[in-house]
Parts: C-alpha cells; sequence; structure tokens
C-alpha cells in the first residue's frame, strides 16, 4: 500500500513524571482529548508502584537502573499500572468525551512477550515483546476507542510480565505501520533532545541517523537519552514515519507544524 | 424483535469462594473457556481486596455487610480488583484460546453509575448503576470479545466508583436482553437455593413468582438468599429470559439440559 494513502496514527507514550503529578496528568488528558486524531496511548508505572511495594513491606531491587520483578512485585504492578493508574486514566478521558479503554498486554492478546532469559541478571517476570496484535488494536481504533495500554505483558500461557513502557510504545509503532502512517511521541519533562540540560536554548529541533552518529561521537547527548534514541531510529527503520521526543505539554499540537521539541526522522 | 430470533447470551457472575482459589479458578476458566457459547464474565472480589487493604494499613469498615468504600480503600480495590485479578483472569483465558479483554465500568464508558447519597450511612466511593452501554459490549460480543468486568463503575467525571458485582451482573444481563436472549448465571459455592443447606437432596430445582412468594411465607430460604432472588425475580421482569444460581463447576453444562441448579423462570 502507499504509505501517502494510509490514515495517520499517533503513539503517545507518557511516563512517570507525568503520572505522579495529578494536575500535570489531568492537564496533559484535557490537551489530548482536544486533539481530534487516531491515538494510542502508553503510559509508564511512576513512583507510585515502587511506594506500594514499600507500604508492602517489599523491597524495590533494580540493576542498572532496571527493575527486576520478582512474583511480589509483579503482583504491585499488575496492580497499580493495570488498575490504579490505567483505571485513572482511561476515567478521565472518559470524562472528556474520548471514549477509552484500558488494556494490558493480555487483554485481547494485545501484546506477547517472553519471560526474559536469566542470564548474568535474573530479572524476574519480565517479558520481551515477541508479538504485537496489531489486528485487535485497529478493531479498537476503528471502533472510535483509544486504547491505554499499561506496561505489562503476558506470555501466551497465564503469565502476566513487567515489560518497560517506551519498548511497547516502540514495538505497538512498528506493528501498527502495517495499517497507518504512524508517528510515534515520546513525552517528558524536557523540550526535546538537548546539547547542554541546562540551556533551554540548545534543543536540537531533528535528528537524523546521520546527525545521530556525529552527537553520539562529540559526546553532546547524554547517556540516558542515547537507548531512546537507539529504539527510535530502529522504529523508523521498521516503516515507522517520524519519531518525537518532547514536553508533555506539545500533546495539543500533534499533527500541526506548531509542534516542538526533537523529531527523528531517516532523513532530511 | 421477536425473542425467538435473538441469538443466545451467557452473563456468568463468579465470587469470591472461585476468586480466593487459584486451583478452583483455574478449572472454572478451562469449563468456561470449553464452552461454545457468547459469554460475559463478572467477578467478584473476594478476600484479596481486605487482605492488601490490612497490609497497607488500612482497616475494613463495613455496614450490614456491605463495603464502607474511604478513598484509601477505593483505591485498593481499583487496583485489586481492576488489576490483579482481573488481569489474572484475563491472562488465563487468553491461554486457552478465549479473546477475553478486562474492563472495568469506566472502559469504553460501560457502565455509568451515581454515587451513592448518603442517607443514614455514608457508603463512601460506592456507585449505584445508572446505565450499561449495552452498544459497546455489543461491539465487543460482535468481534469475539469475551469481556471480563471487574466490580469498578464510573460517574462521568472522572470518579471511579466501588460497585457490588452480583448488581452489574443482573444490570448488564437486562441491558443486554435488547440484543440475545441471556440467560444470568450466579455461580456460587452451592448447588443452588437450597431447602436446608445441610441437606445436599433439598435444591429447589425451580423457582417462579408463586413458589418464591411460599417459599419466602414458610421462611423456607435464607435471608442472605433473598437479595439474590428478588434481583433475579427484576431481572426476568425485565427482558432476562432465566436465571441460574448454581455451583461455579456447573458452567461447562450452561445452554444445555445438563445444567444443575435453581432454575428461575417468569412461569413454568
Amino acid at each position: 500500500m502507499n504509505s501517502n494513502l494510509k490514515p495517520q496514527l499517533f503513539v503517545v507514550k507518557i511516563g512517570g513524571n507525568v503520572i505522579d503529578n495529578p494536575d500535570v496528568l489531568k492537564k496533559f488528558l484535557q490537551d489530548l482529548s482536544s486533539v481530534n486524531q487516531k491515538i494510542i496511548l502508553i503510559h509508564g508505572g511512576g513512583k507510585i508502584a515502587t511506594q506500594i511495594g514499600e507500604r508492602l513491606g517489599l523491597e524495590a531491587k533494580m540493576h542498572e537502573g532496571k527493575r527486576i520483578t520478582d512474583l511480589p512485585m509483579l503482583e504491585v504492578v499488575t496492580m497499580v499500572y493495570g488498575g490504579l493508574i490505567n483505571k485513572n486514566i482511561v476515567a478521565q478521558l472518559n470524562s472528556l468525551n474520548i471514549k477509552a479503554l484500558g488494556l494490558t498486554g493480555a487483554d485481547g492478546n494485545a501484546i506477547l512477550a517472553k519471560k526474559r532469559p536469566v542470564k548474568d541478571i535474573d530479572y524476574g517476570f519480565v517479558g520481551d515483546i515477541e508479538k504485537v496484535n496489531a489486528d485487535f488494536l485497529q478493531t479498537l481504533l476503528v471502533a472510535n476507542i483509544l486504547p491505554v495500554i499499561a506496561p505489562i505483558t503476558h506470555d501466551g500461557t497465564g503469565q502476566l510480565l513487567n515489560t518497560n513502557a517506551d519498548t511497547i510504545a516502540n514495538e505497538v509503532a512498528v506493528a501498527m505501520a502495517e495499517y497507518f502512517e504512524v508517528s510515534l511521541i515520546y513525552c517528558f519533562e524536557l523540550m526535546g533532545v538537548m546539547k547542554d540540560v541546562n540551556d533551554k536554548d540548545s534543543l536540537i529541533p531533528q535528528i537524523t541517523p546521520q546527525i545521530y552518529i556525529e552527537l553520539k561521537k562529540s559526546g553532546a547527548i547524554s547517556k540516558g537519552m542515547i537507548p531512546k534514541l537507539d529504539n527510535s531510529l530502529k522504529a523508523i527503520n521498521k516503516g515507522v514515519k517520524q519519531v518525537y521526543i518532547c514536553h508533555a505539554s506539545q500533546i495539543e499540537s500533534i499533527g500541526t507544524t506548531k509542534m516542538q521539541g526533537t523529531k527523528i526522522v531517516d532523513r532530511y
């Protein structure tokens, strides 16, 4: 199919900085509801799971910034991501006349994953994505439903798995490129990829593979940004039209020329 | 529409006795997956919410057997019913090749409720159902999706509400009678309505409004069963074809003549 004939879809990911602040989340969802576009929303977990885990006497176990998910912690993230956070977002969107539907990867078999094999580190019940059920998500979008995806997947044998929300956004965007001209939008607390995080005039407006190589070489981008950019370029290689890394406030401008942030594209 | 032309739908409710025992739940879901019928499953909460609440330092507040839901307890039931229990059921059903989708009343605006007005008792964030969105549930059923509904609703302004699962089953059954010939199935730990709970041969196989009046008069049915039977008769008055009160093991026989339990019908 000629990509120009495909309708547009925006796969939007929000992280902890939006979720942890009820006022910021409310404003974000209001802005989102004003956008007249097909959208899939993916949310991260924020600090609430760690807090609830602590109150239940569980200690957050991390390895190089990644959560290790033992069975009690899997129950906590299933409750917090799939229940508390997801249903509050869905209820707010429905109050804004958006027919939102909350999902984990288990619902409608939306996202099938495989428990990460144990090598040096046992990450526990963490899932690496095997397949996104694009047909199912498409069925929902056709029915004018806005899917709201929590970062939980399943392995097809009844086992739920904890899965990184950035990765879900990325894989969903790639899978939906079959039906849509997909823009993947990572919303976070900065304006975009900055040359200097302390200088708000240092936003890098556009990154191509060539610019990315130069930026990495010069050390101009922070270590934390590298996995996001690696994933973004992979998504573009697999058919996603463009990736934006931007501030959550930009959500009301998606699909317009007003959109500010860092745009990642295949070429100029 | 002539009711004989409508397809069949089974609205099935399972309660705490099934949910609290992983082996019983697993067997129930296996049996359910072997049934080749359109089904909507509604689950209660069981003891897990109270246990998690206690571990979080919350005290379960009850009035005449009904939970009083303050804001911290609403968060717990949203997590436990909408997250932990719902997603585990959904993951298990999908592993049995049933395309299950978990819902609260907020998802797709499936069930709109109103916070119960404060009279003598303030039940807190408890919702009395105003409207079941039958069109939305019908859209899912047409797509061969089995909706799995957690006992949480919303009020349309972004507020989630705790709602009795029996009541949800009842209202969903009534609303779906527009599209289907609906059988409402309450699964619980007994064989059905018993004249004497200690005598397993005392099952009452069929109850009509006339029989119900006689049974109430004679004191032959337990106090706990009266609201369930009152609701069942109301459902039948509002277009539901039949209500079964039966043991969870009967699920594999729904739609067949093998079905055992108490059948509540309008007339012989």
